[in-house]
């Protein structure tokens, strides 16, 4: 936990952000696997973590604002509960380095709840995701949980203030980031011919789990990059595929890294691999160079794709005008997905909150139609104090490619003949995590290595 | 995957066990870890996996007894999903796998459900234990969630059914157990002083995981075994410790292993853990010797319970009549837990669908009400092809010593003043799997060493 103080200052800055009313927080479960009593690792409700800090399950708070109160709800250990399971500290005692006086029994937020809206007030509460929680919210609201209705001005309050990291958070976020680091070293010196793509995941896990990280996301690790939500790890390595590693820490208060590195199975890239790569480290490096407060990034994932567009051109998969191909959005045949993504106490941070608050404004929503930009979770213009992700990429994807010349889409920026003969070349990504200061930006962590020449350097060093 | 016929044998002789009506199955989701879209592992259903065998997320099937019809639920990939996830084998595929030829979309079962319970057809389901499936039930059946009532024609059904395992499920089982014995045997390699408890834990589940097995549920590695259910995990094993490893693979089919071993964390037990160890083992191998069909679960609980005290007599912490003892509950001081519980594609078999159907007969209900007897959760009658645990122990548990000893509880057969000289021993307990046969019993797995002298033996070596 971070000093009580912090707590406290956090809640103090979200009570001036809403108007009136109770602010409703509900922590997370231990969720069942396959009976209640078989749970998953539990997992704190990031915005529970942010506000309180309590690694606990089944616990909630309110902010009352008016009765300017903050409680926390939960029930104590009874003695039977400590015979099985050990003396622990008492939930007040956790409460208490919150920087909140007062408990009550979990029974006790029903009555507050039903009593505060008997009385006509505001109850504020977020989107549930857990399902447990839906059925809770749906109870404490006598209301069905189609019919819930979150308070956009809590979510808005929430986001503003999540979305700029204090000093202390980006510490996390940077132990988090160099354990991920670590993981894709390791895989970076394991990977080869023969090895199981699940082995490479098993591997980076356990390596994380023993500095107390969870893993922040399901690992891609694939030899099939051009699937991008890839989860299929029983694949084996061979020698000519490329290996893409999606892969991020969660230390032990909930902070995220994510992390992508792509290298040759071999030691070495083929011409082809390493074509392709620089096409892609450039659009990185150039995408890098934009980041500073003030900037739309949507305005940076766009001049990403036109970096993209001219090393295709290059290569001769795509022709035409880089602008105009990008403008036509012709890109997305090669780089579906966005260019970034906020990231924090969530590898997608606060997404539970709706992405239109976290990543766009009222002013400037979301392209939810065009077919690449309705990928892309963050638009918005950058601040100092986010903390973001860059990862161009470049993806062929059969199906995609099929579609797309079966209507000659965008035939005057696509040399559909070249684009075959990579059909099967898979995925390219390169990702890094940023924080935006006052003057441009600042790569996260220790720094990973990511030029052909240090990757080639470094697999033929550890793979001799 | 077993065979077709396999799934379809099941049913068949599932639907000749329920009158009429409609039986639903309703299959896991991928749970939400922080945001929708971070998701747990996924973990199917286990019931559904019996009759189905189908790991995918989001489907549910019904078997229509009067029209006999069995329909599998769930929506195929659009082209959208495929271009992000890859081409991957249809539902109506793996639904030929489990020999179902119907397929429809998911939103067809609340149609399907609907339209039964207007023809006032019996619609049978089970208990919800995942949030997710209480919300859809609810949403089926058009019924609060604390009003739905599960069949209990349909429960006793199953848990007849699956309670006798098939050949070729004591081989996955085996398959498990004999996963989980390289988990302990590596265990028993690394543990020395100033390792922590977690690295054992990230190590076995690193092994499993190799092996293509998830933890069947989460470890208790620890150095205080007399903490039931402990799974704090930040000790460091020091010279002196008692270390206590329960831990089980799980199979990608689902099949569970469970087994227990105590041993020093050094190379040698010291004459006191020595004497304690060789009165669990003791009683462990008795109970063993009773295992057989016609014989009641719970009078072998009780039998190696006076096996318990007959050691706890002779290293002089209890005292008087063994038998007499164990007819008042005296040993639970000691052994506050059940001697064993179904295993099969749960852990714990089938305890999503109530311990009283599993554990017990209507004839014989469980004792909920005294301390000990009320945590057995088997305790009838055993039949060959049953799998079970035996796993008797010994737990000092401070705070329940206290308990006791401040009302004088069972002063006839303990000796308080020796019972504090042990108060901080911590807890030993030795668990293996079993099936009983027409004869016996058989130990599933290869076998795992558990005597002083091939513990002392293997450690001594890989120690060195």
């Amino acid at each position: 936990m971070f000093s009580s103080q912090t707590y406290q200052d956090r809640r103090a800055v979200l009570k001036g952000n809403v108007a009136n009313g109770i602010l409703l927080f509900l922590g997370n479960i231990e969720n069942p696997v396959n009976f209640e009593h078989n749970p998953y690792y539990f997992r704190q409700d990031s915005t529970f973590l942010y506000y309180f800090g309590i690694q606990e399950p089944r616990i909630a708070a309110i902010i009352d604002i008016e009765e300017n109160k903050t409680i926390i709800f939960g029930d104590e250990l009874s003695i039977d509960d400590i015979v099985w399971m050990g003396r622990q500290e008492t939930l007040k005692e956790k409460s208490l380095k919150a920087g909140v006086q007062e408990t009550l029994p979990y029974a006790e937020l029903y009555k507050y709840i039903q009593k505060a809206q008997s009385a006509g007030r505001k109850v504020h509460y977020l989107p549930p995701y857990q399902p447990s929680n839906k059925i809770l919210l749906g109870d404490l609201l006598e209301t069905r949980i189609t019919e819930l209705q979150p308070s956009v001005e809590f979510i808005k309050a929430i986001v503003k203030q999540r979305s700029i990291k204090e000093a202390q958070e980006i510490v996390q976020i940077e132990e988090a980031i160099n354990v991920s680091n670590e993981m894709h070293l390791l895989a970076m010196r394991i990977a080869r011919p023969r090895v199981k793509e699940y082995e490479i995941a098993n591997a980076i896990q356990h390596l994380a789990a023993d500095q107390e990280c969870q893993m922040s996301y399901p690992p891609i690790v694939t030899i099939n990059g051009g699937i991008l939500h890839n989860h299929y790890r029983l694949n084996t390595l061979k020698s000519g595929d490329l290996f893409l590693n999606d892969s991020g820490a969660e230390t032990s208060m909930g902070y995220a890294g994510d992390l992508t590195r792509t290298f040759p199975v071999d030691n070495t890239f083929t011409t082809k691999q390493k074509e392709m790569y620089e096409v892609v480290l450039n659009a990185f490096n150039n995408a890098q160079q934009l980041l500073k407060p003030g900037t739309k990034f949507k305005d940076i994932h766009l001049r990403a794709s036109q970096y993209l567009v001219e090393g295709l051109i290059d290569l001769g998969l795509m022709k035409g005008n880089p602008e105009e191909a990008v403008k036509n959005h012709a890109h997305a045949l090669f780089f579906q997905c966005g260019l970034g993504h906020m990231m924090g106490l969530d590898v997608h941070d606060m997404e539970d909150l709706g992405e239109q608050y976290i990543g766009y404004t009222e002013a400037e929503p979301k392209d939810t139609k065009t077919f690449g930009l309705k990928s892309l979770r963050l638009g918005k213009t950058l601040e100092t104090g986010f903390v973001l992700t860059v990862e161009p990429g470049i993806y062929m994807i059969p199906e995609l490619i099929d579609m797309w010349q079966a209507e000659n889409k965008n035939a005057e920026f696509i040399n559909y003949d070249k684009v075959n003969e990579y059909r099967n070349f898979g995925g390219v990504r390169v990702e890094d995590d940023f924080l935006i200061t006052n003057d441009g930006y600042r790569l996260l962590g220790n720094g990973l290595i990511k030029t052909v020449e240090e990757i080639e350097d470094y697999r033929t060093q550890h793979l001799a």
